[in-house]
């Protein structure tokens, strides 16, 4: 049995005492480094997912580059519908787009449920990451049901989720059937990833802000909270929740399940704890453009981060969204040593 | 002298009681139209903004269709930067797109200022739709600072506005020198509407979402007062400020010198009014996804901002954003209705 419960990532994400504040960032595998785009060529984004060597490779690049304090393992938020058998691809420079908009009772009736084995190439990497990161963890990650929704009722990505909105507020029961749906898919691709050595998960419900508090906890938080839940059913590893331009329904996210809530960069640590719940620790959150600007400000804002960060029981330093694509590697290198001494103290 | 005192619009903005709770639309004199795009056919969107009879019909378009209680004026938010002679256009499908990106000390410098003769067919416009409108009142309005300088740091539209924080955090000189020439700009816009006889502004901020209170208020905030206080050192017409996802910047919105604040969908009203300094009114909120529901969800959506609108002193119902192209204007009419019969119960 491995022992995990040293790592100041874990401790952190416990709230319990750490050495120094452990830190990775959101989307550290794949798009902003070199030897990725080296190493992905042009196998598309969808298949890489699901070569074991491609996945192991990939998640490994920014554990060593940087000395990050987890891995997050490299997927897609959709790689799961595909697995299940949904027609979708990547389109580069677009995102994600459905064959066929998911829009009636009927198209959710036909939604393919996901099977554990259509993502056996998932867990055999994960296991093989396991076993080379040592005490090092590694984060599994699902997309939570609304923002898989949204990319299935719209059929690609959307700003104003126009369709995803109408049939929530139109069709009642077609929406909680879709969303149990997809509540289910992410449930079982987080749980194969745990049950193959993850030791922590992140759910990202990257579209979440989309919505006012009150529709977000009538439509959306019961069936995070499932896949939460079922998690929590098959190990107790910590759980982290995320989404962007969430301030109204950071406290909402923490009851979903969470351990751990990622806030972006727009509300201050300190304020995001005093609207979580006693016990809730924090993850985030220097704005990912704070990277381009020089050195002398990325170090003031990320020390700001920090010292608001101790208002939480526990806090993992990380970005306030994924890594932005033309983001200079040597930065990210520097925060993290900036991170780990400035913490250490 | 007109008297404009009674209208229910111009009331609402100053907390006085009103017959009828006021309604307009961002954004509802424009793409969303069939009549409109008939009118504009194939002129090019700013050339149709300086043509005084087109910004004449397309102003009233909505006036005629809908009896909204104001009419706004029909332009762009870049229209005043194109006018000074920025090299600028707008690209269908795109936005914006700015020839020369405006990164340095000596990019800013040789930005050149608005004189009001530059936008005369604006001013030639207001005069025509004043003298049309009789008591109801006409909207001027401009981008905010921060706003028009991401277009020009970008180079056009931008999710992550990487440049412009770069910039602001960077090298804060140069920022100010920025954010200073284009609060002029805007300034001299929105008083050549107010000279021409426009009986309110509204300052769109459309962007200040992306920025964290401390930065707004270190970064944006001067700029956008010095905008609103030259309007107002010119006539004492209400002034309305509104930005996207501004949740965190309520009470600075305000204190900018704003009359009325706008709200997007994300935070109910009574809660924005919470988080304003007492006395400003609110404008909002009503999701502009909604109305793309069945109608009995857009009524009960409605009737509850309506609610939640009374707790301000003075409530103008709007979208909580721009009216979407593919809106179905029939349902704003219908829309325009149900506000106006059931606030006057």
């Amino acid at each position: 049995m491995r022992d995990l419960g040293q790592s100041a990532f874990l401790r952190a994400c416990r709230g319990e005492p750490v050495p120094h504040t452990p830190v990775w960032f959101m989307r550290q595998a794949g798009r902003s480094l070199p030897e990725y785009r080296e190493v992905r060529g042009d196998v598309g984004m969808l298949e890489s997912c699901l070569r074991p060597d491609l996945v192991f490779e990939i998640t490994m690049q920014p554990v060593r580059r940087y000395g990050v304090d987890a891995a997050v393992l490299f997927s897609d938020i959709v790689l799961p519908l595909k697995a299940a058998g949904v027609d979708l691809d990547i389109k580069a420079g677009v995102g994600p787009v459905v064959a066929q908009p998911v829009r009636t009772a009927a198209d959710v009736a036909s939604l393919p449920p996901l099977d554990p084995t259509d993502v056996q190439p998932v867990a055999d990497a994960v296991k093989g990451l396991v076993a080379e990161l040592g005490e090092r963890p590694l984060l599994g990650f699902a997309g939570a049901p609304f923002t898989l929704a949204s990319y299935l009722v719209e059929g690609g990505p959307s700003r104003d989720h126009v369709h995803t909105k109408a049939l929530m507020y139109g069709d009642e029961d077609t929406w909680h059937a879709l969303a149990g749906r997809l509540a289910q898919i992410a449930a079982t691709f987080l749980r194969v990833q745990v049950e193959a050595g993850a030791t922590t998960v992140q759910l990202f419900d990257s579209w979440a802000g989309a919505l006012s508090a009150a529709d977000y906890e009538r439509y959306v938080l019961p069936h995070s909270r499932t896949v939460l839940e079922s998690v929590r059913a098959v190990a107790d590893v910590p759980r982290i929740h995320f989404g962007v331009g969430t301030g109204e329904l950071l406290g909402l996210m923490a009851s979903a399940g969470a351990d751990v809530v990622g806030v972006d960069w727009r509300v201050p640590l300190d304020e995001a704890v005093r609207r979580l719940p006693a016990g809730t620790s924090v993850q985030g959150n220097l704005d990912p453009a704070t990277v381009f600007a020089p050195w002398a400000a990325v170090e003031e804002r990320a020390r700001d981060v920090l010292r608001r960060g101790k208002a939480a029981p526990g806090h993992v330093f990380n970005l306030g969204h994924g890594v932005l694509p033309e983001t200079d590697p040597d930065v990210l290198a520097r925060l993290v040593e900036l991170v780990h001494t400035e913490s250490a103290r």
